[in-house]
């Protein structure tokens, strides 16, 4: 594996065409944190993959033009430039073009559109990481969530822009009550596979499997945290009796499964210490899920990756230190 | 009295156990800025009479196993200790408790979610605290109210927890327009008095002089900014022509309660400028709280002491010098 | 026009009076960015106009009275000089004074609740400098529009204040679908100008010509970006299909405008990079104009010059240098 990166990386040096898919490639890797093309290759097959079994292969294409447009956008910006290779200008980039194809019906306007949020995900990601740099904690998705809230919000105001998978006809609903359902052992997986793959906005088991491989490829501890902490948020929702479609889509997971990963392999060093941080910031990544999708009723656009931000910010921030010797505790 | 609390300090040295009940009482004590056990162990008969009085035991029970679960928590994730035993680490989770079990019905989930409630407000104080290093001010009650809405606004999401005091049926619901009444000196005096114990979430006059005392054992100037500015918030609610009923249950007056007891004796030096200055973000408060109870009513979530945070940190940061004399001014 | 200013400036230095009212003309001239008091006296021409010229002189004097109101709690509270004698103290202010009049009805509690207003400005304007001082980013229109925002929420409260411009009966309304349509010559003209005139929430064609002639006389870039900002956000918000009324009025461009003249003539140089730059920001908060007027739907508050904050913090945080020469880019 090593030795073929190696090689990979030696290429890209020569050829700054390869130097360009590379980066992108990376940019898509970043979605959970991987400096990997090859993990960012597999994420754009499950990405792909995805998008044609759900037949929105729109949304797949958007994800490309997203990425490419932000990292030609972030060149022009002359943005530091180890960032921009590691794939730091590209991922907030990718995951506004899913949305934004996700969300809006198809047609001429959308590739603009998708065009002007990827360009303003860069301008919004280097405002976030000079906002951050004084706390010391990472922009995360928060460009991606910001921006794509914003895009989506001012559809109901273009009618050059009809978001159907909106409930635009009555942007103001009130949240309706349900009863849960028990969950059967199948269920329990779906749940658990889905909530890894709706990261990307997917909805597919083939494509949560490519995820975890890309996961894995470049990070078994990431690939780990990634399913300990789905499996974790599905069972807190359950128990708390959340309405079980969704459970079962993965709806209340994703923003989970990036809390876990974040919290428990990519900001920490593993250990017992740390995986029980990193499960009660995902436990609670659950409730903020939930309360963003409470408060954004009335607005009618979706939580998107915003809990996971709020919640895994407010656990770095206290900057916990996990590798001294526990001092003599009580 | 100061020997008294000299010699309770000897005890505390010596005891464990007496330590971390003496942590734990300036925990509740720090609700209101005061860091004395006395002052917490009044707070806290306050909070029990009071709940008691309104027929909600579990109410008080949950109080006092926040702030319990909020110290332990503290404990195991190593804060300074120094804050941790002046109680800073355990007035969030008092009112995170206070306040789940005011909105929630009893039920076995309750107890874990505070729990929950309680251990993350631990969390979130570290955070904020981190986050407000480089403005200089303090975290006030943020972390309470962050923690609180998003567990509040979950509940809509999850059938194990009936928010039977939140409007569940109907999220969104119109703000209803109203008339004001003409208020009394009777009314004007329990307005004052409730406006001071709903600080605890309580509606209780002999609460409310409990609350006094405890305030007044420890600052007398706490407790006159107390009353000063519970009177000056409802005389400013009633000119306005806010809605009786809320004034006169307190419900306009806790949070500029709160503003008064930080500008007016806690941040700042007592003198006529202060007294003015804490007056003018006394009466923003009310403002403000107004204007919070309005923007919240579509997600039907309370609006807790945002208003006092938001007003007193508007106030605070301009970091206006109370010592020098005035310059020569015009 | 130098002389003029220079024979003004040794008249204010002889007279408190006349620095008294150099002051204030300053802070109107700032809501532009203008440090030049004929600037500030166009401007305050142009606010007379258009309130009169539409039956609403009360908006004026309350304009006025804000800017007084606001250098007095300046002084009071003993701000910076320099920046007090620069109209910092005041532009926010004037705009609070403007707003409250504009969407609440005359009436005695509406002269207190300005004063009141201005001097939370003035409290506004310093807390959130000295909050953004890290950051390196200017405090913009912020205060006004947070002070401004509360003030609005609270009137549903407040009996007194019947803000019959804003949708009192029905707080929660949603979101209304719309037609948009074809847009004559004649149409993208007055679109334009009413974007410039909107800033001061005035709809006027003779108020448009006088701000811009307030900012030519100080700034011939300024004048040029405003112009060029109004005219590129009117074409954005056609072509992405906004309802024609809202486009007509400058309803959806007086937010661009002030991002315009931030970004392409006060705090970068003039240039081609810059104006790109510049265009890309104006774009966007012509997005995010239209999204805050969907969010904030279910509270019946006006976005203000929100999106303008919002998005001009977004484009200055990443410090883009445009002085270098590009550094050889692919």
């Amino acid at each position: 594996m090593k030795a073929y990166l190696s090689g990979w990386e030696s290429l890209c040096a020569s050829s700054s065409a390869l130097r360009f898919i590379d980066t992108n490639l990376r940019g898509i890797g970043q979605v959970m944190f991987q400096d990997n093309p090859l993990s960012g290759a597999l994420f754009l097959a499950a990405i792909v993959w995805g998008s044609i079994a759900a037949g929105m292969p729109q949304v797949a294409i958007c994800g490309v033009l997203a990425v490419v447009a932000a990292t030609l956008t972030a060149q022009l910006l002359h943005v530091d430039e180890t960032a921009l290779r590691a794939g730091l200008y590209g991922f907030n980039g990718v995951l506004v073009g899913l949305a934004l194809a996700t969300f809006i019906e198809p047609g001429p306007l959308l590739w603009w559109y998708v065009v002007l949020g990827a360009a303003v995900s860069v301008v919004a990601m280097s405002a976030t990481a000079n906002a951050l740099k004084p706390l010391g904690i990472p922009t995360l998705t928060f460009p991606f969530v910001l921006v794509t809230w914003l895009l989506l919000l001012a559809t109901y105001g273009f009618a050059g822009l009809g978001a159907d998978a909106l409930p635009a006809d009555d942007v103001i609903s009130p949240y309706e009550s349900f009863d849960p359902a028990q969950l059967g052992v199948g269920d329990f997986l779906q749940a658990t596979l889905l909530s890894i793959s709706q990261v990307f906005l997917k909805a597919s088991v083939v494509a949560a499997l490519l995820f975890l491989a890309g996961l894995a490829i470049n990070s078994v501890a990431a690939a780990v945290a990634a399913v300990g902490g789905a499996f974790l948020a599905v069972v807190t929702a359950h128990l708390l009796g959340a309405e079980s479609d969704l459970i079962t889509g993965g709806l209340l997971g994703f923003s989970p499964v990036l809390t876990a990963v974040a919290l428990g392999s990519v900001f920490h060093p593993p250990g017992w210490r740390v995986a029980a941080y990193a499960a009660l910031g995902t436990i609670f990544t659950v409730v903020a899920q939930a309360a963003f999708n409470v408060a954004l009723t009335p607005i009618a656009i979706p939580a998107l990756t915003g809990p996971f931000v709020l919640v895994t910010w407010m656990f770095l921030l206290p900057r916990q230190s996990f590798n001294r010797a526990a001092p003599g505790s009580r």
